[in-house]
């Protein structure tokens, strides 16, 4: 069974984990999984290349996160970060330990030797594993784009990365719109697109679905993929009872002039979703907003304490992109 | 009293900070010390610039130099270099610690701002506290310039970077020559000509006469600077009973087809030297050697065991110096 899911950083990143961990489990073997990462949260800092939810990806599936933070490598120090600080380099404000700068320097070497994203993220990925689990990490473009967010501050209108928003500003500063430099320009990474219309099962995770997922479906043609397919395309609600497990989906809706629910969000996804698998809470929300284009919903705990609990989800994701395949 | 000095690595930047500690202990002051650093040395790794000695030279007259090794920083870790492994980069023979990684992080970003390497060099002092010290670091050129080694193998004759035959190959396989990729079209950096004609004193460090010093010469006007200066240039030998104390300068030497020798060296210098401190084992060699347009000589023990033993030893290159301008 040929899996693609789109995915953001670390609900992504942990749902996928699951989907590994009950994929072991089932006996209808072999699987494979693609999955497309988002690239618009990229970034230069100290003139390295770091890609946060690429490696968030690869780190998870690979064993190597810091479990309790998600992010980041487990068992890290930050002694080249404290150098930096010595020296005056900014910004400070995004940490990065030593185990990661590793990454950067070699991801920034490799592309600066005339290597592609892509390229690059698979040779990454390698040390990590993925081939032999079946998993291939796939950047959504080797287009370098950066999400952009406009923030209004005494009447005057002002761009900031994505990062500073989030990790600086804790998305606490309300966003007026995103923009991503250079999305429109780009085209989707080499395997994007086949990964979509040559799927078995296409899984949304419950990853962002504005600054992460959102991203990816603005990759042009990545949407006109996801309505062509053959194959069922089933997301899991990033809610749990209307709001964000974590992150900052609700600031991030509110920028677009979405409502926080399970169904504001199932609306981003419309032209092409088929199953929507949302938490219990959300469950009669969902009823009550259903419409006849509506997808068929199912609703179970959606709270990935550990990695059992997110396998059991990603499960029911699966057996539910299985039913509608098969209906 | 404004002294400048041309410096390569580990020996030069001892014998400076015994310089420092003897002018400390001197009623004459104040004095002010302009370093000239070789970046010959200086190699492109992983895609960061390395200068090996100007990071040496700041390293040593800041305080956070490794003691036992000579280059590098106190209580230094290998995290990143351990992650580089892991990823399959390369080279791995060249010693990156995480605390000297930050060094190159940053010296690269800036570079890659913009920044000349001198005033990135400036930059990296000011944190070690040089400017306080009344110490400039310059580079001996603004230009990225590198030594090549020409080797022989089986007939055949190829080129490696100085760092390579210096490092992985320990010198032990005999360069032909040294080429310094760059040297002909460079000019020296902002203050260096101007640090050798207004100096009251040029000292040479014991530093490699060949693959430091001497590619410090061969930076366009150096040398005409040092013929023409109106300051005492006093050198003091590298050699210790005709060996090198640390280091590969008889293997640089026997290169250049010149004998390991302190008068071999002084030969070196015949056009600019005024004084040339020897060791005492070296004393007799030297005086046998002398001819009339010999530069005057003294002895006294070279090894540098210590602090004190450099400050004594640049005590005595400085009184040599002062007698002969005071002569």
């Amino acid at each position: 069974m040929r899996i693609t899911a789109l995915a953001g950083g670390v609900g992504g990143a942990r749902f996928l984990r699951g989907l590994l961990r009950h994929l072991e489990a089932r006996t209808d073997g072999p699987h494979s999984l693609t999955v497309i990462g988002n690239t618009g949260d990229d970034i230069t800092l100290f003139g390295l290349r770091v890609c946060p939810d690429l490696d968030t990806l690869v780190y998870t599936l690979g064993g190597g996160v810091h479990e309790a933070q998600g992010w980041g490598r487990a068992d890290e120090t930050h002694t080249v970060q404290g150098e930096l600080k010595a020296y005056g380099a900014s910004p400070q404000w995004f940490g990065l330990g030593d185990r990661d700068f590793g990454t950067h320097i070699v991801r920034s070497q490799w592309l600066a030797q005339g290597q592609t994203l892509s390229q690059v993220t698979a040779r990454l990925a390698q040390r990590w594993g993925l081939p032999e689990q079946g998993v291939t990490v796939l950047p959504m473009t080797d287009t370098p784009v950066e999400t952009h967010v406009v923030l209004e501050e005494d009447g005057e209108q002002r761009a900031v990365h994505f990062q500073e928003w989030w990790v600086r500003l804790q998305a606490a500063v309300p966003a007026q719109r995103f923009v991503v430099a250079g999305l429109d320009q780009a085209s989707a990474a080499p395997g994007v697109l086949d990964a979509l219309r040559t799927a078995d099962v296409i899984l949304l995770p419950p990853s962002n679905p504005v600054v992460s997922i959102g991203i990816i479906l603005g990759v042009p043609g990545v949407r006109d993929a996801l309505r062509g397919t053959a194959a069922p395309v089933v997301g899991v609600s990033p809610l749990v009872g209307g709001a964000p497990v974590r992150g900052h989906a609700d600031a991030c809706l509110s920028a677009i002039g979405v409502e926080s629910s399970a169904s504001g969000v199932a609306g981003l996804y419309a032209d092409f979703l088929d199953g929507w698998l949302v938490d219990d809470a959300d469950a009669e929300s969902m009823r009550a907003a259903a419409a006849s284009k509506s997808p068929t919903v199912r609703s179970m705990p959606l709270l990935m304490r550990d990695i059992d609990h997110a396998a059991r989800i990603a499960g029911g994701a699966l057996d539910l992109a299985l039913d509608l395949r098969d209906a």
